[in-house]
């Protein structure tokens, strides 16, 4: 891990690594956001939240538009921000497009070639990414997931099929059911190939019924989202959940676009929800 | 005023305009956050903060990356970010630099041409943009300013000038004393031409001794900042506040940078700091 920068924030510390992943055979970026806890005098563990991100973003958006280091300082919490796909590995047509390729990986495991030499974004956010960061920074091993669009959905599948691994999920305009919306079937078309029968395991309204683990899925979205019809189907989610007695607090907010305006406007809450499940106290 | 784009964040809205300058004489765009109050079934008008950003800004930054947006919404404060120069307007040279044309206008009026044609950017952010905001949306025509390096310079400029404009002042990491900076004697050669004496009506520093008000000022500033020794020298500032028994409250805060990760983590104390000079009530 090289560190590229670091900014106090709120008495912690932001900062970018660059690291060589395994899984993705390439160098890799991301970004972390340690809690004053976790760098003072007699640095103390503290959880983490995994954040990941939307169709076209890196490591930083979330950091710089989010307003989330405040809370989370508070609580004691560390944010740790990935990329959204592997950077660089040249493969035809990568960057053709915002919604396939670089910028774009899905936080699944590609199949199809060329995809599968490189996007395993699955992989590397759900073991390889914590494994480093809790073997090279003051973090306990407990972990929440949340995210924003094709990262919202991402922090569901993540949750849905690792009972155990995460104490919470929360997700913004998540992609609720990508094998019925445009973005998501040029995605998982692209990186799966056409069998639509090996889609099922990626799409978290698919997932819910067989889920082994109940952890309550917390949903903000925005009644203004320009992608929630055509893109988003919250609803498919909650009716999935709500046949499966699977607790969902979607939580409609009228007048609500898809930006980072949005995702401040609520991110405390979603600390807050994980906070409970970590264990932290809510107040300072 | 034409409307761009808005975006519901914290039961406010920001919003983003474009109008006709005549001071600068080219359009012009800018952002504004409203908080609930304002924008409520019967708006109440609601007092404004001016924020001025640095070089190289837009009026985006400040709302993208501050996080102020929570707390002004909880205080009742409107918040107008202008852009930092003319744009557009084909001086030859214009985006050659970084610290000088677009993006640095510095809030001054320039008397040199070519610049004095276009770049009077302290007589549209004193004058004419609060003039035309309180004439077209819901502000009491109440105003406090603020602003970080070329912008934190440019709040001190606009209000040590203007006895009785503003409720109060604040800076974060302002060019203190551009005289005697590199920044600020490119930008005042360029802009005022080579006789010095014409610079020090818009030096902060040296408006201190004869300000006909005496507004107490709020200064944050980080000691890891890259451009403290050599471009910002709040202490040149501070003494000659301390002179002139001008009450400064200069804060060094160990290990901050110039970034925005710095702006957020003190914005909330500053928006308190104005919201009491402007009556609003700290909680919400």
């Amino acid at each position: 891990m090289e560190l590229l920068a670091s900014n106090v924030c709120f008495g912690g510390e932001h900062r970018r690594y660059r690291h060589r992943s395994e899984v993705l055979d390439c160098d890799m970026e991301f970004a972390v956001f340690l809690p004053p806890a976790a760098i003072a005098g007699q640095p103390k563990p503290v959880p983490a939240l995994y954040w990941l991100s939307g169709l076209t973003c890196t490591d930083q958006n979330f950091m710089q538009k989010a307003g989330a280091q405040r809370r989370a300082a508070e609580l004691g919490l560390a944010i740790v921000c990935p990329d959204t796909s592997p950077r660089g590995v040249n493969l035809p047509g990568e960057d053709d497009s915002y919604d396939f390729g670089s910028g774009a990986g899905f936080y699944i495991n590609a199949t199809r070639e060329p995809w599968s030499r490189h996007y395993h974004m699955y992989d590397y956010v759900v073991s390889e990414l914590p494994e480093l960061l809790e073997r090279e920074l003051p973090l306990t091993g407990k972990r929440s997931i949340s995210g924003h669009s094709m990262g919202g959905h991402g922090a569901l599948i993540c949750a849905l099929k690792n009972p155990g691994r995460y104490q919470s999920v929360s997700a913004f305009a998540p992609i609720a059911n990508p094998t019925n919306c445009p973005w998501g079937r040029k995605a998982f078309s692209g990186y799966l190939g056409d069998d639509e029968e090996t889609w099922k395991e990626w799409d978290a309204t698919l997932l819910i019924p067989e889920a082994k683990e109940r952890l309550p899925l917390l949903v903000d979205q925005g009644t203004a989202d320009d992608f929630l019809e055509q893109q988003l189907a919250p609803e498919a989610l909650a009716d999935a959940c709500e046949k499966a007695h699977h607790h969902i607090d979607l939580r409609m907010h009228r007048g609500y676009d898809h930006s980072y305006f949005f995702i401040a406007s609520f991110i405390d809450d979603h600390l807050n929800h994980h906070a409970r499940a970590l264990g932290l106290s809510r107040s300072a």
